[in-house]
């Protein structure tokens, strides 16, 4: 053991990790551009995937539960879809039931770094999951449920898995556990970790090393980078530390210690089949007015994945999503509005949100239309900083798609914070990342985003 | 609104904050010490206080549910006592059921803090629960349950809560959410919140301003200064930054998420009736071999609190805990041996808790005997830098107490850690204190006597 590694040194070495991240930004990296697009078209060519819509009789391996109709594995493992019923005082509904996705187990979701001609590079992969818009997405080194990585489905094993889990064979750059959708999981959480190896990792060919620069740029393209790679990019310490914020850290910890304090969500379990207005077809469960989502099952076939085929019920939601920060300079440092946000598949409760975050489509005819949603949809294009439709989590939600986008405000935008609103720093957003439930999953993509900008 | 206050500025802030506590833990205050033991003699004399075992059927306002035979308030509010069954595959017992105490409601554990002649000056509130030892312990300014401060009960209003809830009157010195007994409480969490203020703030008769200095030595008094008091002591940055740590921040944090992705546990309410080796007699719930606590009712008649009588049931421990941390300097710097402990009524996972957190009575014939027990329990006074009984919660818990230690090591004391165990430094805890869920209430209490020891 050795000793004595002052906290002056960690300082020095979390900058040390912030340079390297940024420089990673904005150099070279040993795959050329037009040779990741090679590799892309290749790898997305390259496997055969089928997927099909099923009735719920024809899934294997799952089955109702008798008593209450939950949809479950036979394993007990992996995630089952129950009911959820929620009563809060805050926001304009008091109080509704729902399907939910229940995922008790922490998951992992690991990127492996190296640098490579003193450029730190991560290991990417190109992954197949069944919801995915175009089926391949680029995805972290690893991405594995607890039941994936103990392999309950007797699969062959998780290629770089060795690197995140035991003995650890690295420096570890990023390590915290982070919530997942609170609307469609109930106290979901994935490990999202950063690990830099000094060993020799061939990469296989489903993986390819890219700069963390050529990672975030790639976000500027449709449907290509996944949600799990965007949580754990967002996680990096790239932000420079010590820069000007209009709320200290502390003012920021109290504001949202406020609203976690004076507002209740509370959630209870309850039979799929009790949950009221929602019916079950054959093929589908679905709420009465055919709004939000419905629940739905796949048979797919996969020759690149750990089993060759399987099938599984996933979440459809019906619309796409928009997620979006007002961002501003607030003394000359980049600023974005966070919203103070309650789901009711949060571990801790209130977690900061983009400005807006919503489906417009549940609004079309609403008293209740989101703050900001305007403002961020009429924005003209020399103000919307960066606009890019990507996927949520494809082994869970098909097709679940949002817009995001980061749009700046006109200088004679008000300062004034609404209650559960507050401006925040890049930095700020980057600190509170390292630790758990503070960033919304939503809000870690946007702030993966972020690093493209500034 | 003022505009950008920068994080350097944060920082001194922060710096100016401690040192202000600093000041305040060493300065002589308003009240001399004298007028405290005065002040104390009186207010323990002072109020007509009665405590009597009822039994179940004597509760008024309270009822067993008929399905489940829980506890509950005739209200749904305050707290309710029902059943709980445990899975885990961390430390050596794999599955038990217990009663639980289940109180979801955030209350407010405030203390109101004034500069006075130039010092830090905290409101302590002499206070009475029906489950302390003595009855009256120094308390917070404000101890409510969000049941409490909404007045439930429909007693009389709580004093100085104003200073803690809606519009911010002060500046607030700490400001985070913590758990509280995971083995007795099922997520029970309290806001731990200081505020300073510069109003003219006259003490009622059952409070007084004393230093934080004066507080932090009134810890070393059995039985005086309460769980609550303690925790938002602990929480006080008191601690100076920059100091060299054998682990990095960032490695005692991915450690910690290591263990919370590695171990699982899971936490059934299940009906308080069905669990099993418990019995139900007519004034005690209880397990049949007799270990660990029993639940019981009782009657309390108190002139000095907001409604002047009432029935509750509390959990009673059957013996009295050890809490200990083993410290030692590394490369000069004070370290204690922290262990990352799993409770079932814990929000996100292990938590940080003392070397040994224990009830030795319960280990007397076991195989299981708790690692570092024996090095605690054997030290010789020179090794002994602290030594209290201090209480728990006397609200919930009758006569809850454990005896808490700081032992220092001999130097050849391994340096080594086992896999559940770091080394951390004061201020390493006191950094993570400010955020929640890192640090459980039994080191919490320990983190407010370190104070009077460095």
């Amino acid at each position: 053991m050795t000793l004595g590694t002052p906290l002056r040194r960690l300082r020095s070495e979390d900058l040390r990790t912030a340079a390297e991240l940024r420089r990673s930004a904005t150099s070279q990296g040993v795959t050329p551009d037009d040779r990741f697009d090679q590799w892309w078209a290749q790898r997305s060519a390259a496997g055969s995937f089928a997927v099909d819509r099923v009735a719920f009789h024809e899934l294997r391996g799952w089955h109702e539960h008798p008593a209450t109709g939950d949809l479950r594995h036979d394993s007990g493992k992996f995630f089952q879809i129950g009911g959820l019923a929620v009563e809060t005082d805050h926001g304009p509904v008091g109080r509704w039931a729902q399907p939910i996705i229940t995922q008790p187990e922490i998951g992992v979701l690991g990127i492996l770094a190296k640098k490579i001609g003193g450029v730190l590079h991560c290991l990417m992969q190109a992954k197949m999951e069944p919801g995915n818009v175009n089926l391949v997405q680029l995805s972290p080194t690893v991405q594995a449920t607890r039941s994936n990585y103990t392999r309950v489905h007797r699969g062959s094993p998780i290629r770089y898995l060795e690197h995140f889990t035991g003995a650890r064979r690295g420096r570890v750059l990023v390590d915290s556990i982070q919530s997942e959708q609170g609307s469609w999981f109930y106290r979901k959480r994935n490990r999202n970790i950063v690990v830099e190896t000094e060993e020799d990792v061939p990469a296989h060919e489903d993986f390819l090393w890219l700069t963390v620069g050529q990672v975030v740029e790639l976000l500027r393209r449709d449907d290509l980078v996944n949600m799990d790679a965007r949580t754990v990019l967002s996680c990096m310490p790239i932000a420079a530390t010590g820069e000007g914020a209009l709320h200290t850290t502390g003012e920021v910890l109290s504001w949202l210690t406020e609203i976690r304090s004076r507002y209740t969500m509370t959630a209870t379990a309850i039979p799929l089949r009790e949950v009221p207005v929602w019916r079950r077809g054959a093929d589908e469960i679905y709420r009465e007015d055919r709004k939000y989502f419905s629940i739905q099952a796949v048979s797919v076939r996969a020759d690149t994945r750990e089993v060759p085929g399987w099938t599984q019920p996933l979440l459809v939601p019906h619309h796409q999503g928009v997620a979006a920060f007002l961002a501003r300079r607030i003394e000359g440092r980049p600023h974005v509005l966070v919203q103070a946000r309650m789901e009711p598949g949060y571990v801790n409760g209130a977690e900061l949100a983009p400005t807006v975050q919503c489906m417009p489509a549940n609004y079309a005819d609403s008293r209740y239309r989101p703050r900001y949603l305007d403002e961020v949809l009429a924005a003209g294009p020399d103000r919307v900083l960066f606009d890019t439709v990507l996927s949520e989590e494809g082994g869970r939600f098909f097709h679940a798609r949002n817009r995001y986008l980061v749009v700046e405000v006109p200088d004679d935008f008000p300062l004034a914070e609404p209650e559960d609103y507050r401006w925040l720093t890049v930095d700020q957003l980057t600190e509170l990342v390292r630790h758990s439930h503070y960033v919304n999953v939503q809000a870690r993509t946007l702030l993966a985003c972020l690093h493209s900008l500034w």
